[in-house]
């Protein structure tokens, strides 16, 4: 696995992955988990393969296409919990590192982990043998979404370098937006427009590396502004669940942050609309769920679908890790 | 499957089935199902194929008798949550919509929801090409559990047509009594007597359903009144998780609507009594469990009961949905 | 199953279990679960065997390695809950015995409960032809922990006649005690120190049990007193869970029942200390998990840790119960 994967053992930061990996393997791994979709093919090359779900905090699309991904490919699910803080020994005070440990004695092929506080992942996988793959952790990351947003981006543009993105939101808390922006590191001459109310600015250690790695990043409140600029406009929602107020999208005060119809007159051609989903009411759906360019979820014609890129993802990264 | 659920692509609503695909295509299937059961027939007629298991409220029966039964059948249950609204991203403010939507894009072919609100299976079945098979949508319709009633009422009598029945209890938000009332739609001189305190009266849309179907029915307040000409009890508990206060089934000024040994002794020799449960204050079980008339639970010798009538119809669903 | 289990149809109580079958059948076939784990081996013995799973009360370690184990050996958890009181009908008021009669309508294999009153277990046998596992039962017994337990002393000291155990902390409400104590009875010879505060001593009805099957046992407040005579430390956790109030386990006037460096300075070389896990502030990890005699969790070097016991034990348990 390790030589599969780059040299990593756990898949817990999107800066961990190197582009050779996610352009040589990754990509061309996520195309034939699409081809053998399609075709219906039920080999089971992850049979015997063992995985445990651990999740804290709620998910349906991280959680769902993780287990359907390892079914489908044959593998099995030993051992699975909706919410380890309430219903493992966690809720008697256990910590997540003996919570790793112990299943480690158990033993298992790989652990998916949702945490609910940043650093989660990191500290799992501290203690494991088994590859701990990070599912989110409050705060901090989300790699393979990260992943599976870039391949959803160069499924559609046909490239990575060069492209100009809006990411807009709740910056702060977003671990989705932080997990792509370290992949931009990875690529030449990507732009980033960081659109956010100013309380919910993206994080100075992103931008230090932002610079570090030679990419050019600008920041404003309004996506009106940067509308007609971009490639690919990066939607997130408010994470009140982390703590942050909801607040109104359009009430120039906090600035302009809601995509609608305005927007999609602004927007080039041939852009596209990503958001990492659950969304609320930061698209207005029925103004932009009809527009070819929504890809977010369901989409016309045969286009992939970001949600459908999160399965092909997931089950190219298992079959990688345990084939 | 569409042909197979006589053109039928969603399992919805009780009076979607037609009278001939319940008789020859349904019941013979659900009888295979009990004989394959009894002779421990491990085949895996099922394999490859998968469930995806949503449910928001409580359920053992439904729940358990799917899932047990989609698995001895060979079939996976890739994804599963016991309840959607707090684990999945609904609790993030997901709509049921963008939940199904997002399921379509996974696959899976066949989903089961139990929603808490009325509606909900509709609403989901709307955005999907995934058959939906309703278990329940709060104080909606649950049409599995009508099958299995009809099926177990039509394996002690031998006939559905010209049998009277009375259905007690809490009629007005008893989704059981809903569905099964709009089967008996299908058949022929079937007599209703709705026993119910009149603050908890069968709505008027299932009595115009009634009316314009030629099925008879009356209404009254006390069990004892009608107990010498049924064939069949079907006893239901308060809806007390949909809002309904508990009251005192034999507190006359509520009318009369506990069966107890009273209601026994009033009872036909041959009548049944069901309930499709939980029970807890409605039956007096001390009395009713031990009469061989009590078929809701187990049974005295080999008389099919209610419970086990529900795991034959469900194998005998999934089967005809999927093989 | 009957021959097997030497005479028992459900797993209840520790007491149950006689000292032939523990010696001869059980720790050789979980000696075999070792074996095979080592080996790697993929065979499927329990291929179409089917486990439900039922569990009210959090756990990790017991639901984690049941379903582990049933899996890994090729059986299917057709049915599970994580929370039996909050997701099932019990919610709306069912009874823990209709839940089970239900469930045997359906039928299964073996169904593994956790409990959070004490007779749960028993209350279900009553009414159960699967054979019920008692996978804890409030403050009432925990049969297979005991097993492991005593697995994991036999594996390190080579022997359970004539050993010397200091069994510490909540000794009330500690189930795990209660049920390795009165496996003790079975054997020759074993010394038990009972080290507890005076608000929290081994019940009367266990002290009853061991001097009825000639089992010394004293009783004291401090660990310190008994650290240099016995060969193994079973340390136990405060049940806050239970209704115990946390109490500082170093406070003389509690009595003294922490677990550390000044532990290990008193006790014996070969020595080893026990913990059915999770583990709280009643052992100064930082201090003991480095030593040697720590064999709770992960163990320096290849020694068996108490936690792989468990899934050796449940693999050994399912497999002479189903195969």
């Amino acid at each position: 696995m390790e030589k599969r994967f780059g040299g990593l053992k756990h898949i817990l930061r999107a800066q961990d992955f190197s582009r050779k990996w996610i352009e040589e393997v990754l990509f061309p791994k996520t195309d034939e988990m699409e081809a053998r979709t399609l075709k219906g093919d039920r080999g089971q090359p992850l049979f015997g393969k063992e995985m445990i779900s651990l999740f804290a905090g709620e998910s349906l699309r991280t959680r769902a296409s993780f287990n359907i991904a390892m079914k489908r490919l044959g593998g099995e699910i030993t051992f699975e919990t909706e919410d380890v803080r309430k219903f493992s020994s966690m809720a008697k005070g256990e910590s997540l590192e003996d919570t790793i440990i112990t299943l480690n004695e158990y033993g298992a092929d790989v652990i998916v982990l949702r945490y609910d506080e940043e650093g989660g992942a990191e500290r799992a996988a501290a203690v494991s043998d088994i590859p701990i793959i990070n599912a989110g952790d409050g705060g901090g990351q989300h790699p393979t979404q990260a992943l599976l947003d870039l391949y959803v981006i160069q499924k559609h543009l046909n490239r990575i370098d060069g492209i100009s993105i809006a990411m807009i939101g709740d910056l702060e808390k977003g671990r989705t937006v932080h997990s792509l922006a370290y992949l931009f590191g990875k690529f030449d001459g990507v732009k980033i427009y960081f659109v956010s109310p100013d309380n919910l600015k993206i994080k100075p250690d992103i931008k230090e590396y932002l610079n570090r790695h030679n990419v050019r990043f600008f920041e404003t409140k309004d996506v009106r502004e940067v509308a007609s600029k971009v490639d690919v406009f990066y939607q997130t929602r408010t994470q009140t669940n982390l703590g942050t107020k909801p607040f109104d999208r359009a009430d120039e005060k906090n600035g302009f942050t809601v995509i609608n119809k305005q927007i999609l007159d602004l927007a080039k051609k041939d852009s596209i609309i990503l958001h990492p989903l659950p969304c609320t009411d930061e698209i207005v759906r029925s103004e932009v769920d009809p527009d070819r360019r929504a890809v977010y979820i369901k989409t016309k014609g045969d286009r992939m679908s970001q949600v459908k890129g999160g399965i092909y993802i997931r089950m190219a990264i298992l079959w990688l890790l345990l084939f």
